[in-house]
């Protein structure tokens, strides 16, 4: 049996190992256009910065690896230039001696991956406009800054990569902006998350243009010299990094009539099995599944496309494994912020027609006495019809990866806000509080979920203030931290003088409780709902979550 | 409604605070014979290196904030001397008055936690004799070493508690030694994980004396300078910790008539109540429930008594919550190595009857490209019946307590070996590999379970030596790994070469393959099963586990 695969970065050479590890009788090519396979374009940011200094480290296995260890031929500089499903042939070029073949294959899989969306303007093309992608493009950008050693650099788009390449970029000493056409860095987020990291970049000097596209880019003889925005601002690049996102390279498979997908990526069934028999396809190319909706999404990451590779080295040698989509699991470091999500986001959740319960927590994310500890904010979502967990998204220096991973897994499972609390997590001073903040997110979700101790968002607050509906805003901190700063319009009662005060308020009023991050806020909110206070809401993760609300942040651009 | 709690730790005061959180209208009194309240046991390691400097961190809560809080009567210095279940009344002593009262409840919360065990030898008593479980022992401990400043400390026991105040003692420039009775440290890991921890033990100049408990303690008029272990040696002793373990504290419920279970805490059932109606039980004191076999089990941790408490908090308020049980989940952190567990461990599985599947996997914890990164090892167990998980054992220096976590949501909800694969964890460079460890431990479990990729463990192997059977030993490493070290016995053809010279083995003789961690080792594995080899075993963790087995262990004393 002969199987073809065309891309060797993840999916390709996934799919290529695990077939080969289930038979040895097959024969098994893959077709590379590109020099470097198997590469980690995840390091890319790492290797500009120079944290990663040998580029080997980021292409590990060459052809002859795969040649010795899996006796799998990878055809390095030759261009599958067209598939014909009826012959069953590849029509194959070898971009060196510029010979073109026919090669027969009886099992193809399509794994061409994805490339970054450049936008079709002047200038784009320019030797000082930088997508990344591949370990070349991360060649050329690192060989520009070890030359010319610019001083502004301008990234547009603010995704994953964006974010990693602004902390490389200030690394090098790079005056660095970035150039979001959201109203938010990192648009997969939500905007009160977001804000977390906005704050963030902004204190490592990063200059945030938000809700402002790119319009133009300024070209001379050598090259770009600025990036005109949307608005009309004018901000000076002595390079340009584009990090808008990626977009699936689906030509060859269209061209032989291969079906495309809602998303823009190849369709496949749940084997992974194009529309033609036969033909897979894997990774940044394909469709994936939502493993919450089981509907298609297009995830092009590094571990997706592992995944996706090896069930299809599985079904390409007789298994018929199902592909059991993805979270759209995520992580990403930007200075000394860790920021990663899983599942859905409230606006994703919301936008699909769950009627969502929503968390702020903000905890410590380890005993407060241990040395070297911070806070973490998760925001997690539920559904109030099943109490299912959805999403959660989680930013703090340390224990983001862990929270992260944990939601990850027990919304794969199916769990329920509720039984979180049950789950035993490993607590020691260095590593946990004694209730892990997952736990306390689950607790959290669940008081809201299953009793009256609602809570509402900043922004939900600020909306009800608008609408003009009376409202007592408590703040049950000490009369020292209200001095310092307190939400509009609120009044000072402190905990410990509640129950006391309590005849002074007026149970038939809208009362909002809040404390510093939810705790002390919750327990008023306790005391008051137990003496029949009408409708009483906590502030979703407190003074310190409203204090980041994205209604407040009209200083977020700091040209 | 007049509720009591007897104890203010960790579950008398998360009950008393969830009963308040439910109602406004019980009044609640909590009965503590000591003076500090809900304090962190698991700090006074780091309270006694001085890590942790200010005592008040490990107590972070008062009377007063109960009071102010939750309108909660704290009763310091209070000790209750007997509890008279029919007239619903306790007998309590004002410990500063010498007062003796009565106190009427309606419902009991026991939560009277556990002590030190101490060993019924004479000197056990001696004032440099230092169990450690209150913050009180702690204040003990630290000022002796202030004062005496000592050169020599003995631990007896190397519990979780024992590991940690191994690293403080050697922080604190004494020089220490452990005795232990069994023939590891931790004796709730395998042997064969706590190899690991022994290694890194003596790496930091911790002695180590296994197998071979206290005898005897050696005094004079100022307390003890000698421990003699059971095989008649003597260690010069400064001072002893004893770590070897609690008891719980079920003198009280004994005499009122409450049934003590076969793990000799308190018998409760699932909603925490004890043989008697209205009297309840949380905490150290009290039986907990395995989530895996529902047997009851004593899992004396701090995170289970928060769990209890809660759910008796719960349930004295009118609920009906059942407590789900614990894996018992631990992590310590031991020098520069983090060791945690969740879960069975393959002996424990063993004895419990199950079929167990079993694999060491020793994988990066990041990208190894990215720096400050290292490995970890994993020892999974799971159930060939079913597929199910049963355990894991993690050991490294970083990313242990995520991956320990991850198995415990897992594991919590019943996860297969097989599922591993699809759950989508996060992935970055400073974060994980493109597979993560927990992916990998799944994938190599399910090959051990559902194919004939069979794994052998170190000492498998060296069983099978000494049995005389059979066996080929392939090294599949690169000539120069060999020649600095291999498997007694082993042959070496790189896996490169593996095809050539497969026509050179006998494939009817019992083959072992092996490389350093278990990739290639299995890879080899494959090629030799499909090219019909009757029986071949990948050694499980490769040469990096074998050297660690504990059959190689004569050098662990290093008196």
């Amino acid at each position: 049996m002969k199987i073809a695969v065309i891309g060797s970065v993840a999916a390709g050479t996934s799919a290529a190992a695990k077939a080969r590890r289930n038979t040895e009788s097959a024969e098994i090519a893959i077709f590379e256009k590109g020099v470097d396979i198997s590469y980690s374009a995840c390091g890319i940011p790492y290797y500009v910065s120079d944290m990663v200094t040998d580029r080997k480290q980021l292409i590990p296995r060459d052809a002859n690896f795969f040649k010795e260890r899996y006796n799998i031929d990878v055809l390095i500089g030759h261009e599958v230039l067209k598939i014909f499903p009826d012959d069953k042939q590849l029509e194959v070029e070898n971009l060196v001696t510029r010979q073109i073949f026919k090669h027969h294959y009886d099992l193809l899989v399509i794994a061409t991956g994805a490339s970054p969306f450049v936008p079709p303007i002047k200038g784009a093309d320019a030797p000082n406009v930088f997508p990344i992608r591949t370990v070349e493009s991360g060649d050329k950008l690192k060989m520009f800054i070890k030359r010319s050693k610019p001083a502004h650099g301008v990234i547009i788009g603010s995704g994953f990569i964006g974010m990693e390449m602004a902390e490389s970029l200030v690394h090098l000493g790079i005056k660095t902006v970035i150039v979001e056409k959201a109203a938010q860095v990192v648009p997969s987020l939500d905007p009160d998350v977001a804000t977390w990291v906005e704050r963030h970049l902004q204190e490592n000097g990063v200059e945030l243009f938000l809700a402002d596209g790119l319009a133009a880019l300024e070209t001379n003889e050598s090259g770009v010299y600025g990036v005109v925005t949307e608005s009309g601002k004018r901000i000076r690049a002595d390079f340009v990094i584009m990090a808008i996102g990626v977009k699936p390279n689906v030509a060859l498979a269209k061209a032989a009539g291969i079906a495309i997908g809602e998303t823009g990526a190849i369709k496949v069934d749940k084997y992974l099995e194009s529309s033609i028999k036969g033909i897979y396809a894997a990774g940044d190319c394909a469709e994936s599944f939502s493993r919450i909706t089981g509907r298609p999404v297009y995830y092009p990451q590094g571990s997706t496309a592992n995944k996706m590779g090896r069930i299809v080295g599985q079904n390409i040698t007789g298994a018929r494994e199902e592909f059991q989509g993805g979270l759209g699991t995520r992580i990403f470091k930007v200075f000394d912020l860790a920021v990663g999500q899983t599942g859905l986001t409230e606006n994703e959740a919301k936008r699909l027609g769950y009627e969502v319960a929503t968390v702020h927590n903000i905890k410590p994310n380890q005993q407060p006495y241990y040395p070297g500890g911070s806070k973490l904010l998760i925001k997690a979502v539920a559904d109030r019809q099943t109490g299912k967990m959805l999403g959660a998204q989680v930013v703090g220096s340390h224990g983001v990866d862990k929270r992260v991973d944990v939601f990850a897994t027990g919304i794969s499972l199916g769990i329920k806000a509720n039984e979180w609390f049950q789950i035993d997590l490993g607590y020691a001073p260095p590593y946990s509080t004694t209730k892990d903040p997952v736990t306390y997110t689950g607790m959290i979700l669940t008081n809201e979920i299953e009793k009256e101790t609602h809570l509402i968002s900043p922004d939900e607050l600020e909306q009800r203030r608008e609408d003009g509906r009376p409202l007592t805003i408590i703040d049950v901190r000490p009369p020292e931290e209200y001095t310092t700063g307190h939400v509009t319009g609120a009044i000072n009662i402190p905990l410990a003088n509640l129950r006391q005060r309590i005849g002074g308020l007026d149970p038939d009023v809208d009362t909002v409780t809040y404390c510093n991050a939810g705790t002390s806020g919750n327990a008023s909110q306790n005391i008051l709902l137990n003496h029949g206070f009408k409708s009483v809401f906590n502030i979703s993760g407190g003074y310190q979550n409203w204090k980041m609300r994205p209604s407040s942040k009209q200083t977020v651009v700091m040209v």
